[in-house]
């Protein structure tokens, strides 16, 4: 029996698994600190998977999800924001050296549309949309059974797309992306704002409750919170549009805590998704539906990425 | 020496051609209106493939590049409207009843990128973007080395994305696509309308210049000419912009008559486009260059289809 080793490298914790190749249940299973112990993270992964090596079978590649840009096929993290030191690292060769096994390295939302389309939600399409709503907005798209990673790995950046000329600013220093007025925390951020105005809610005025809270309070019927949630499911479903649009892919699968809170996120979604589509073949082809891995696609896509290789 | 004929059916003309495998040259090329003789555009179109189709060898395949939303695995034209009664036809099943022959059917501006891809600006290109802005703006997505059709042959709508919410309404019928303010037709409304607004110009207050006499003055200085290619080319670079992001290609080919004024539109679309990409490896791993093809690139692509079936 043909085993693999996934690795899925977060800003705080590093997962390692071993996997059969029959079998999506991992035979053994480890979460580290990314950070620690006055280790690099490069030696805390090197050290973890050296734990959870089989001494019996030999392993036949290694697959790492990571954040950040790079370059898939050099094996190469071009820059990581969340992890110290990761800046032009040749991660696969690194390991390479040390394991004398293949080594693939692939986005870790990239990997995560392909967890839930080897795994997953996506199960039996070829056309796939993965889009994850949390603290920002990533993703990652398969088409005709393959995933979309583009020239140099850096495609599937579908939170960096203009939502709204010259809106609020996004993470990454540009304006108006979808990330920047639909993610978790740009929910929050416009609860925050609108209770600084002075806007009438369940929230003290000066508070800032984070997304989960204001998903809470808009459930027990807070206006200004209902409110922050109907404007993100609006602009979701416009920039959702342009994505069929570009794309026509038969499932869109919503990760991320966002994604979660149901009907208060995915109906005002769905009548923009609706209103904005230029056929309406667009949606009723489609089906719109929450992932199905959670936390695990990551650690799953990179198995799936060792399958397909 | 396998014989192929390729069909590209337009609002006014369909050609056809008979391609010997080897080259992209045709051995025999034929074009005639859509419409007239109180034929059907269907009967004109079998019979002017019966006018070109050889006597010696037998043809291979049949494909076609149609306008509209198509089926294309059911070979079913879902909607052209420009051509008279082309509402769910099954034109695939029409010609191959006729020839007994297979036939391949594709979305025009697919198949344009398709063509340009194996025969043109393209070529060698494994990830590719093609998009081509005259009258409207349609393209084509090509990536490792597959065209990207979607689900239901609809994808590369590439026209039909949002650029300016609330903007100027689409041939579409929705509003603010980058089609509505970047196309040839948005360069021809945005000067009529500064015109009737008495902003002054080379052109008469109350005229209606096209495109290409707007490119013509622009390039003597005039002002307003100017100002709406610069307007034109700002949000091509924006929407640009975010297509890298969600597909990071190799290259971009930009086609149609908008795409060939040159500086004018260039040089405010890649100020546009290094100002909105969220990391400059996006442009700088990146060639634009304009199509090689003209109006063959249809054609051609129908015939590399068939070339890759």
């Amino acid at each position: 029996m043909r085993k693999f080793a996934a690795v899925d490298v977060g800003g705080t914790q590093i997962r390692v698994a071993i996997f059969n190749e029959d079998s999506s249940k991992p035979i053994l299973e480890k979460k580290i600190k990314t950070q620690g112990d006055g280790q690099t993270p490069v030696e805390r992964l090197v050290n973890v998977l050296k734990e959870v090596w089989p001494t019996d079978d030999p392993i036949d590649s290694i697959a790492i999800a990571a954040p950040g840009y790079l370059e898939p096929e050099e094996g190469l993290v071009v820059t990581a924001p969340n992890i110290p030191g990761w800046v032009n690292l040749p991660l696969a060769q690194i390991l390479r050296d040390q394991f004398h096994v293949p080594v693939y390295l692939g986005n870790d939302a990239n990997l995560a549309a392909m967890g839930e389309w080897k795994f997953g939600a996506g199960k039996g399409y070829k056309d796939l949309l993965f889009i994850t709503v949390s603290t920002g907005i990533g993703g990652g798209i398969i088409m005709d059974n393959q995933l979309i990673s583009g020239a140099h790995g850096m495609a599937g950046e579908i939170g960096h797309v203009v939502a709204v000329p010259d809106g609020p600013m996004c993470g990454c220093g540009k304006k108006g992306h979808i990330e920047a007025v639909a993610s978790g925390t740009a929910i929050a951020r416009y609860v925050r704002e609108k209770l600084a105005e002075g806007v009438p809610s369940a929230f003290k005025p000066g508070s800032s409750p984070s997304a989960k809270e204001i998903a809470d309070a808009a459930k027990k019927g807070d206006q200004l919170s209902i409110d922050a949630f109907n404007l993100a499911g609006f602009y979701l479903g416009r920039t959702i549009a342009d994505f069929l649009h570009i794309l026509n892919p038969a499932i869109v699968i919503m990760g991320g805590g966002v994604s979660m809170s149901g009907d208060l996120i995915m109906k005002p979604l769905m009548a923009s998704l609706e209103e904005h589509v230029i056929a309406k073949e667009y949606v009723t082809n489609m089906r719109i539906v929450t992932a199905a891995l959670g936390d695990d696609a990551g650690l799953l896509g990179a198995f799936a990425l060792s399958l397909e290789k």
